[in-house]
């Protein structure tokens, strides 16, 4: 395998006025690496075009492949074109199918198209072409003087559909890579990072090959596994020997691989338990609901859910009694018990979840801000409630409090 | 006063690899950008000492300014001064206050100090020094052929207590600062990037001081102006000036000012409406109403929702007559119409919103992926549908979906 050196340059002002962070380049490294190839420079430069083009000069003398991120758009101060034609002297021209497809896009939205979006459709002559799926203007692979040159919008959706669909396989393809790097990324939830590591370490430790590298995300603690091997299966050997070992130790906590993240798990386990969900949330306000919903495939075992923020919907539309809401208000086990009751009565499902409780910034009937009742109701099964106290702000409070949630569900479901 | 251009270095294998991104060239960026101080570059390199001297190298070349963080631990791997030592020849000396505290501070933790922790007292002879008061290595600053040279470790609550504390009073008082900066940020919706630059193009053209950079975000534009003047009152005076100009061509589109985004805005309005709000979400799943409840004080003009995933739902909880489930649909005009109209009566409020449509993987009831109705009801003032074809995957059409909601309902409560 021969190595390759890579260097990612980002072009935006925004970055240099410290507006947002680079995090196009964090990304883009992270898949390079388990590709095999190096990054050794990250660059950002302005939207000025004698920097962006000295920028380009240094990295078309010291790199192998040059990824360049942002400066694609309509606008006047987009000039990532202008530059790598300074430095290479290839002409650009219009793309027609791009230029077609901008066009049908402000049709389609009955909106006039001003005449700077022309400048999307733009590419360099004899470029790879790299569709946009998900935007306007496409992207652009480059072999110019035996460097690689890669060019991408900024806007990190984008960014990312082309890099998976058309700059990955051509890097790999191109550099004739014949390791095969693989990764596992095994997801846990209920476990903190450092128990995790705790009960891992002689694990992680002893072993080189696969890696294992424990990392706390929002919604959980994962471990990615990164193996080498002369071939996918001896890889995947390899990475399996790890997950077994790792889940000897920790299994109870594990959720699933790669994608399969807890919303995921929880589709797969309402759907072999050929269950229906609804939820009723007050303080998530449609947050439980919403990540599942944001799961390919949810309508077959999610029916619906009845946000019920003010005490009237509570009463009207979910039917919490009047005993209930007078005597324990709306933050409480007993209301909770009712409201995960109700809604699957009401939406005609086997299970319902409910969530009442305080995020912020005031306090409601006396009770502490990040008091939380979730209760779970299993048809003829299991129904019950849990207080919670969480910390934190009104995001914070709301965000731990539907993360509670599916990892009650998760333990339920998966018995 | 003189102009002043900067380079941020961060210096670090971990940035390259993707396993954190580079948020403190960001938080710098933003403090130079606030005193003034013109940042051109952002730069990363591992913990190599060639290609960290050869950035340097660089730097030296073209910036007054460069802030370079990370790589003074004590670690082997951590080698800033020596790759600055080959550049300048400065000579390494042990700092004796830094030394004594961190041989306190393994005392106090009764540890035994490892030789190679004595590497992070270590500092370049004739250098300002910058004590580090939450952590180990102190901070230098070093001026070096009329170039100044800042050195800060590479974990954040170090960087900034650093720099708030001694960088930029140092920088503010060498470059003779006294200059006032000041931002505002206009946000606007229903007007692309494009669109927007080319109304304003004049004006941007014309205009220094303060400076109109537009940027595409992902729930609308955003217009930062930024103003360097002699007073607060005169930099707010030309920001103001500016701010007009902007909004007499371009008012109709315009939501606030800094934080106060388009759901922030919604809230406002209903508020002065003295308006209730209700949501009937089926494609959408909850992500209209779970935006505008992460509002502080939300609880004011909200009620709730019903997501009405499921047909069944929609039938049987949100009363869309039969007539017009068999006849059109759910993914239908009609059927969105009676959404939005009956969430408002069942949840007791003035006004009622609804999406339908299809996020897709699969089409369905024959109607194509990306295809929405959104309906608005107005009790006694309005009540209509309208179809939008988005594009992207199955989040991007559900995002874009709701960003129309709160952009049609902006337009329509505004007046």
């Amino acid at each position: 395998m021969k190595t390759v050196n890579a260097e990612i340059v980002a072009v935006g002002t925004e970055l240099l006025l410290g507006q947002i962070a680079n995090t196009n380049a964090q990304w883009i490294s992270e898949q390079l690496a388990l590709h095999g190839i190096n990054v050794y420079y990250h660059g950002v430069v302005g939207d000025n075009l004698t920097r962006a083009k000295d920028i380009f000069d240094a990295a078309q003398n010291r790199s192998d492949v040059i990824i360049v991120t942002g400066g694609l758009g309509p606008t006047d101060d987009d000039l990532t074109r202008e530059a790598f034609q300074l430095l290479s002297g290839i002409e650009i021209i219009e793309h027609n199918p791009s230029m077609k497809k901008i066009e049908a896009y402000f049709k389609r939205n009955n909106t006039v198209m001003t005449p700077n979006n022309r400048k999307q459709a733009r590419v360099f002559h004899g470029a790879s072409i790299i569709e946009n799926n998900v935007g306007m203007a496409p992207g652009m692979i480059v072999e110019y003087q035996s460097k690689t040159w890669v060019f991408l919008p900024g806007v990190p959706r984008e960014m990312k559909s082309m890099m998976n669909e058309g700059v990955l396989p051509y890097l790999s393809q191109l550099h004739g890579q014949t390791d095969v790097i693989k990764s596992y990324v095994l997801r846990f939830i209920g476990i903190g990072e450092s128990k995790l590591e705790h009960e891992l370490k002689e694990l992680i430790d002893s072993q080189q090959n696969p890696t294992i590298a424990p990392l706390a995300q929002a919604d959980g603690v994962v471990i990615r596994l990164t193996a080498k091997a002369s071939s996918e299966e001896r890889a995947i050997d390899l990475l399996e020997q790890t997950k077994s070992a790792i889940l000897a130790k920790v299994g109870p906590y594990f959720i699933g691989m790669n994608d399969e993240n807890i919303e995921h798990r929880i589709v797969s386990l309402l759907r072999d338990g050929q269950h229906k969900i609804a939820s009723a949330e007050s303080l998530t306000g449609g947050k439980f609901i919403e990540k599942m919903i944001a799961v390919p495939g949810a309508s077959v075992v999610c029916n619906g859910a009845i946000v019920c923020y003010d005490e009237s919907v509570k009463r009207d539309v979910l039917q919490v009694s009047s005993s209930t809401l007078d005597n324990f208000g709306t933050v409480s086990e007993a209301c909770a018990l009712e409201m995960s009751q109700n809604v699957a009565k009401l939406l005609g499902t086997s299970v319902g979840i409910s969530f009442t409780g305080i995020a912020g910034p005031d306090s409601v009937e006396g009770k502490a801000v990040g008091t939380v009742y979730i209760s779970i109701y299993i048809e003829g099964v299991d129904h019950f409630a849990n207080k919670y106290e969480f910390i934190g702000d009104r995001e914070a409070i709301r965000q731990r409090a539907v993360l509670k949630g599916y990892e009650l569900l998760f333990h339920n479901l998966k018995t």
